[in-house]
């Protein structure tokens, strides 16, 4: 198939979509945030100039993007992460799920330690609070053999809150996506460096040693870098076939 | 509004939303890319034994999401991009864009220079030449008085794809997001800067001068968070009300 000749034929807007457009614009207008009630489909109507059938497919498809949620018998509201779907870069559909997540942890071991260093900066007692517990909660998982991934993204999420800027909480699940491929390749293999070296960026953290911090957080990232190209090359070895790969 | 209570309320999967699930799973198991043409509309009905209203429902929002493109009389056909939205973090909500602004400079100060690095040590012969050619392009829409808007970060894209890292070329246009803010508060007062800058980070590329390529791209991008941040004083100053922010 020639994509070239695809990308010269413009993109066709459907009328749903330009009346998603406007309401979205709508809600940034209104200063509407997550957990607020939409207007009903009835006013919408009247301020958009469009029948009720179009309101319904732009509301379908703005809750396919994460930006509207309806309830049913309470009406539609504004989605919490407004806008953010699961996947957002489409991760899935990569080709190359053992390169995707290689790539997504250099990622991973250039960013977070910086992130790490600011967190310890600028974390406030409250953070130091939840870093506490999160630590815990992923330390209580190892212990009792269960998967122990989403508490793990959830404590990298926790030490982004601490830098206090808005958008490095949101990076941080794109750049884990391959967190759970991870553990399936390696087998989890790291778990008790997992719960020391977690520890030892959370201590840091609340001692406000960036410096420390920083080069923990380092460590921890490179040593899962290090543990997942040993599985990788080994199945590299055995010329595990494409189709074979272990996906997430 | 409680949000905590919205929340607790499990979300409803509806059944389109369920096929969606299905045929993606189907895109990814049998490998299909930008561009494939997917089966018809029939033979999604008799594989996932749903009828066609619920298939069109499902392909209507996987065309929201971008991973599927119709185009009319030809057929239905993988995305390119596949999966990734225009707005992933869904920015266009976030109520305080100056605040935004700021903390996406943050992060590009951090993580770029990086990529210039990784850039240097990388670039094949063919990414010098596109790199050159995007370089030229910015001074050329800055020379003639256009917005050089998409070309600055096509610019930094370039740079991206010369780290042969899969994801940062994706990660790069969700950190740029602020870019079209940032020249309307700015006035576009760097452009002499942004032209020496660019030259100085594609050059050192180009000579795979790694260390060159990162200071300056630190250097360039730190300029621009300089003048961002008393722009942003300055509003403060004057009390600009929130409802006169200047938005992208």
């Amino acid at each position: 198939m020639d994509t070239s000749l695809l990308e010269n034929i413009k993109k066709e807007v459907s009328l749903p979509e330009q009346v998603a457009s406007q309401i979205s614009q709508l809600i940034i207008d209104q200063h509407l945030v997550s957990g607020d009630k939409m207007p009903s489909e009835l006013e919408l109507v009247s301020k958009l100039h469009v029948g009720r059938g179009t309101i319904r497919e732009a509301i379908k498809l703005m809750v396919s993007r994460n930006i509207l949620v309806v309830r049913r018998g309470l009406g539609t509201f504004i989605a919490d992460r407004t806008g953010q779907t699961e996947d957002p870069l489409g991760f899935a559909f990569y080709p190359d799920q053992n390169q995707l997540s290689l790539d997504l942890q250099e990622v991973r071991v250039q960013f977070e330690p910086w992130v790490a260093r600011a967190a310890a900066q600028r974390a406030t007692e409250e953070n130091m609070k939840e870093l506490k517990a999160r630590c815990l909660l992923v330390e209580e998982d190892i212990m009792a053999g269960r998967d122990h991934l989403q508490h793990d993204v959830d404590f990298h999420v926790c030490i982004a809150q601490c830098t206090q800027n808005m958008v490095v909480p949101n990076l941080i699940p794109i750049i884990s996506y391959s967190v759970g491929l991870f553990g399936k390749l390696t087998r989890n293999a790291l778990l008790s460096e997992t719960i020391i070296g977690h520890r030892a960026v959370a201590d840091a953290i609340c001692r406000r040693d960036g410096a420390t911090a920083e080069r923990m957080m380092r460590q921890h990232l490179e040593q899962n870098r290090v543990e997942l190209e040993k599985v990788l090359k080994t199945m590299q070895e055995k010329q595990t076939p494409p189709g074979e790969q272990i996906l997430p």
